[in-house]
């Protein structure tokens, strides 16, 4: 039978201001991973909600990560892990969720139109501030759950076992082995029977959707030097092979633009289109104004929605980000550059293995190198892969997600795929050999990592609606 | 009959230790000027030098240059411009140089071996500190000429007119409008008869040279831009047209390894060889090894002595310098960047009109683009062009100073061109219209420019003999 939320519902939207100015001090932390001088405040953020929940009553544990890789004199943010109620209850199912504490950086002069570290909320209750929607909101969700299910005197249907990390937008250090660990038999999250994540958005506006396959990132260097030293073009122009023209050729042979990787043997991997899977991208809630809006040009590559979808969850693509060491400052300065490194990175989908993909680009790049005949040195390696993940969407964690989200929001969800990466999912699916969820809270406007990131309060209330809805249907769902 | 230069060369031999102490104050003065906040140092040293020379009885006047373009807070340095003798001898020549007592940046940690801004001497008489010799050295050359003369009794033998700017490493903001108008009939530099500046290097370490050529530069900028703002590789990778595809092709299309320059039209603007011209270059004293010194590599274009001094002096050259707006921070970051703006310079030679390269430039970078068939949008545009010059090595003013240099160095020096450029050098030819001599006082390993920048003891002791021996013989030097 369907639970019977109605109390739950109710005591969020009593508490909704409680819940928005614990947002508000949440904010107000300005947890940077990646700024050195930030680092107190990360782990002050995470010592602020390891204590939100002790309150609740649930069993806290901040537990040490070690030191910075690379950077000793860095302490690592604690995993914070619990478990509510603090006891276990056998008689009912184990989820684990995750979130994280940390937030991207942020500078009033950057162009944010509020103060990024205080929670702003203007008369369409878009709620302005750093980790709004990414992720301080949808963390203070599953506390807002435990707490409205205490305040309306409903059961708590799980045994909920959460983690929350510090470092997720400085790479999740130190968290893999961590959470391998702490799957094994035995350990603290030895139980869980599915997993659930709440980081990431919505497609569109209007419509929920539930997210069940990432692509993965494979990030490469392409790093070419022929002088010792920077040299003055006036000087040794016309005289010496320059490393930035061997590598614009190199770059320029990676792709086109309409996106076509001219990498031989890429395309062989990616797992064809099917007649079934064909059908799907039609009924998603997306069109190309979307697109254009989000681009903010109309430089799309394809004119369909179709295509358009397919482009970003189930093909992979190749983004050339950069060079280091040439001149990169407005202005003009005459300089040949020594050495010079370019990156770029792949979107790799089902079914390229990393190995693979290292394999033909490396080869590719060697081969047209030598085509240019020069006496510089090219060197290319790869700078961190993370898989492709895709799960079944269904499995009962996700029926259960879609109820819930009928249930809150009176739609059902779209069902789809990211473009981008949250490598902890498949670490998760790897260590627990459950099934992970993808349930966002926030929408595609929200500008996580951008000026002016903002949750919307109707997101945010019924997100915590949506997570307590979850709760109560993947407790009851039959799991054959 | 030749000049009797004993006395003044054994008072420089005398005073060394004064003048390489003169060296040292003004060294210590940073006057950096591409660095707003060393201005009051750049204006300081131009006072120290004004102070010098009034010392020495010079007429000196600081004129305001007025304030530095787009930023009206900062005072441009004064020109610094003299007259010695006080008063003009009508029956001496007159004689205009010009130096520059502005220095580019620099700090120990950019990997200095010591102090900058310490004139330290090693025991091989190695001068180092910033501005050593470019172009302190060769100013205070010219200061030093008027002291030894005085304290040897020798008459001097013209009439100098003195110009020394502070933003020759800022590209010489205000200048060329103060040179032309100071120029012009009843001004300051309107007697002029020749005119010579020392601010450039020996071809190597061992043979001096005169310099009668300088390419040209007119440098460029190809600006891409498509999305509003700078996307996530993971969300739309594979959906966007992105604009550093574009660019890296446009760069590619430009110049390939062997530095030849692909823009259709351009070698036909180049003066052709002529076998007087060819049977120049094997006697210069150059060798592939000095080239691969100063490249600490072997990763030169031409396997031969003569094509490389043809490269580098009186052949075009096409240098792509870096890209704006791009990810360029060493590690990995997934931006597609919104708008990316490569950088890219052609070193000018006879007889290429500037107006001419700009429009096969712009032509090539359109017509090319358009192959491309981006819904990106391009503009290609000239950041800043100056002119090729190109003297008449024949003129009694570079006859003087071979005379010269022979009497100071026992050896005929080496008719050399450049492939810099010296936008200034242009500018008082053609204010003028007098014959203007390059005679540089330091040598190829003095790493102007660079960390670690030196003046040998030698080159600057033998350098002041340098100059006053050439105003000995351009004074008398036949002007048929």
């Amino acid at each position: 039978m369907a639970p019977q939320l109605d109390a739950f519902f109710k005591s969020v939207d009593t508490e909704a201001d409680h819940y928005i100015d614990r947002l508000a001090q949440a904010v107000a932390i300005p947890s940077i991973s990646a700024e050195e001088e930030r680092r107190e405040d990360v782990i002050k953020m995470g010592h602020w909600l390891k204590g939100q929940l002790e309150q609740l009553g649930a069993h806290m544990e901040a537990r040490d990560l070690g030191k910075q890789p690379h950077k000793e004199h860095l302490q690592l943010p604690p995993a914070i892990i619990g478990r509510y109620p603090a006891k276990k209850d056998d008689s009912k199912r184990t989820i684990l969720v995750y979130g994280h504490y940390d937030v991207q950086p942020a500078n009033l002069s950057d162009g944010w139109a509020t103060e990024p570290f205080k929670l702003s909320v203007d008369n369409k209750g878009r709620m302005y501030g750093r980790g709004s929607t990414d992720d301080k909101g949808p963390v203070l969700g599953w506390v807002n759950v435990i707490e409205s299910h205490q305040k309306s005197g409903v059961d708590f249907p799980v045994n909920l076992l959460m983690c929350f990390e510090g470092m997720e937008e400085y790479g999740s250090e130190g968290l893999d082995d961590f959470i391998i660990a702490e799957c094994k038999p035995g350990k603290f999250f030895a139980d869980a029977d599915a997993v659930c994540i709440s980081d990431n958005y919505w497609l569109g506006t209007e419509k929920p959707c539930l997210t069940y396959g990432l692509r993965g990132c494979s990030y490469y260097s392409i790093e070419i030097h022929g002088p010792g030293q920077d040299l003055h073009s006036g000087v040794f122009g016309g005289t010496a092979q320059e490393p930035m023209t061997d590598l614009v050729r190199v770059m320029s042979s990676l792709v086109d633009t309409n996106g076509t990787i001219l990498i031989d043997g890429i395309k062989d991997l990616v797992a064809p289109v099917t007649e079934e899977e064909k059908s799907l991208y039609k009924d998603i809630a997306f069109t190309m104004d979307n697109l254009y809006e989000s681009l903010g040009s109309k430089t799309g590559i394809f004119p369909d929605k179709e295509r358009t979808l397919m482009g970003r969850w189930r093909y992979p693509s190749l983004s050339l980000h950069g060079v280091e060491g040439a001149f990169s400052a407005p202005g003009a300065k005459t300089v040949i550059p020594a050495k010079v490194t370019g990156k770029f990175s792949i979107r790799t989908v089902p079914d390229m293995e990393p190995d693979d993909v290292d394999k033909l680009v490396f080869a590719h790049c060697n081969k047209f190198f030598e085509t240019l005949q020069s006496k510089n040195t090219m060197r290319v390696f790869l700078q961190h892969t993370g898989k492709w993940w895709v799960a079944s969407p269904k499995h009962w964690n996700f029926t259960a997600a879609a109820k819930a989200v009928e249930k809150v929001w009176g739609v059902k969800p779209d069902l789809t795929r990211e473009g981008g990466s949250i490598p902890v999912t498949l670490t998760f699916e790897q260590a627990t050999g459950k099934n992970v969820l993808l349930l966002p809270m926030g929408s595609s406007t929200d500008a996580a990592h951008s000026i002016n990131e903002k949750l919307d309060r109707r997101n945010y209330i019924e997100g915590i609606k949506l997570l307590g809805a979850y709760l109560h249907y993947v407790a009851e769902e039959p799991t054959h």
